[in-house]
């Protein structure tokens, strides 16, 4: 199931059966200088299918910073706080739509509760982050490393919910895929906070594309996570490309582009690698449900361009253009990306 | 069940229960003057985990040179031949362990006989390839798309059978997750040929990823597959790392590496994508099962290194080393790849 809670970050709700979101981290320090280059970035970030973006917030100057870019954008932005609860009061004085902190990182109970006051007034929801790599020292060296991870989430849940505040959201990760399904279905079964998944430190691009594919599709296909991130040692752009293709492979995903493409081989008459790459985010751009096909070859590229709402596959020393199962157009390779252009355009 | 059928090729076994292979193809023309550099790349592939390694044939003299690149590598080579016999019985004189081949493809029933003749003279395993993408017509436009590639599939099969050649082994690819998943299991609930598995036109390297492990992690839990291979828009090196890892995650891998490392965020005082970026070839070269953490600072970073073998963290302006859970040194960031490299060469 879905979780039946729902917490909402400006516009977007996670939860209570909305439609699962994608999240990613920004990961540069944000000078107050650089907020227009910021800005187009987050659209270029949307494009792609990102919902909801996080920011580390260091000090008091980052929240200022924060809020400036969060007052220019409609994406809901998100302050990852640390140690000072002067830097989430700060932050809920800014255009912030969600908060994440940690009680138990926060130290004394009246300092979480100046917080949770000050977020409840403001609509703000919190979410609870744990990892399996940074527990309470009485939990680290429990044999049932999953149990010990929801058992940390339980108590920053407890000091939430003892100040009466249950706006909130909880993640566990683990950076090893089974512990990451364990520690979210064991939660999942007795709890209905929304879930933020992922794998942390899944490590570099292919690594951890499949730590978080091998553990995010089987608990999307039961329901459990509400938002997700694909953490990477990679670009953002990749993390939200990942989860988005993550979310499609669950049968999760909103509409938007199938890319078919071929490997390559020595049979390739059409570089087919440079093409996709040419291509790829104006093809991630695409807000319909089409399947594009980009083939290098006669051995399979016909066949499978033949399913494919738009396909072009070289043939010899000429490219053919498919339209819904037909061949449409027989080109010059050098005319390909004029044509693919022009039909392309006619998906948006 | 894994298969309880095997094929051999050269030195090795698919299928019987042995550790599932992982392969790749050749992306480029191989001409008889760059024997010595892809010879080299081969033995990069070898040492990334690549098992067996494909090459189109297109014509005779392919062939040939083919021959003479797998008389100089121990990596066995498989050729792959479509619409000519003349190429498989020439590859069949060279020391080519495998051939890539669709009877239906070749034509006349003697054409396909004296092909099976003479890779059975030899020991010579055929697999049989069958794509979603390219079904014979009349199997073209079935509702049940899975229930026709194995169909397609069968057709090829009973057509060797009929030749009393059974040393074989079976592909069955669609470009479609749940297709994947269900033409292997359908075919493997029934049939005991070793399968080849994998998603084909799989598209850029991070829908390919996905699509990969979304299909091949549940097989290969449920003991499906006895050799593999990523297929993406992308290197032959992507392609093994991307084996190498679903094989991880499906709990199916050998020994190796296991990179954790952290997405990066403001936080970070330590560069961990460079690094990692820099060190990641000579790390899975590693043969033995080693965790190494790369983290970039002090919130995650000593806590997710402390479960690592090695690991190396940003902590302010410097940078710790850990082993086995302790901190081993505290050094400077410029002396990081040095002290690395020292400590990693303890488990090489």
């Amino acid at each position: 199931m879905a979780s039946k809670r729902s917490a909402k970050a400006g516009g977007l709700i996670m939860g209570g059966g909305f439609p699962v979101s994608i999240q990613t981290m920004w990961k540069e320090p944000l000078a107050p200088g650089q907020l227009d280059a910021a800005a187009r970035r987050i659209e270029g970030l949307a494009a792609l299918g990102c919902d909801i973006l996080r920011f580390a917030v260091p000090d008091l100057e980052a929240a200022k910073t924060l809020g400036l870019l969060a007052a220019r954008v409609s994406m809901p932005l998100v302050a990852d706080i640390h140690f000072d609860w002067r830097i989430a009061l700060a932050c809920l004085d800014e255009p912030i739509a969600k908060i994440r902190l940690n009680p138990g990182n926060i130290g004394a109970r009246w300092k979480v509760e100046e917080v949770t006051k000050k977020a409840r007034d403001k609509g703000v929801p919190i979410r609870i982050g744990v990892n399996a790599g940074s527990l309470p020292e009485d939990l680290r060296d429990r044999e049932d490393r999953a149990g010990a991870v929801v058992e940390a989430a339980l108590r920053e849940v407890a000091a939430f919910e003892d100040l009466g505040f249950t706006d909130i959201l909880v993640s566990m990760k683990a950076s090893d895929v089974e512990e990451t399904i364990a520690v979210n279905r064991a939660f999942a079964a007795r709890y209905d906070y929304p879930l933020h998944i992922g794998v942390t430190e899944a490590g570099p691009l292919i690594p951890g594309v499949v730590k978080n594919t091998a553990a995010l599709v089987p608990l999307l296909k039961e329901g459990i996570g509400d938002t997700l991130r694909v953490s990477l040692s990679a670009d953002m752009e990749s993390e939200v490309v990942a989860g988005r293709e993550i979310l499609a492979a669950a049968g999760a995903g909103r509409a938007g582009v199938t890319v078919v493409s071929c490997p390559r081989c020595a049979r390739a008459g059409f570089d087919t690698h440079a093409f996709s790459a040419r291509w790829s985010s104006r093809l991630y751009g695409l807000k319909k449900n089409v399947t594009v096909a980009i083939m290098g070859c006669v051995v399979n590229g016909p066949g499978e361009a033949r399913h494919a709402d738009l396909g072009i596959t070289g043939a010899g020393d000429k490219v053919i253009i498919f339209k819904n199962g037909q061949i449409a157009r027989t080109i010059r390779p050098e005319e390909a990306d004029t044509v693919f252009e022009e039909e392309l355009s006619a998906f948006e």
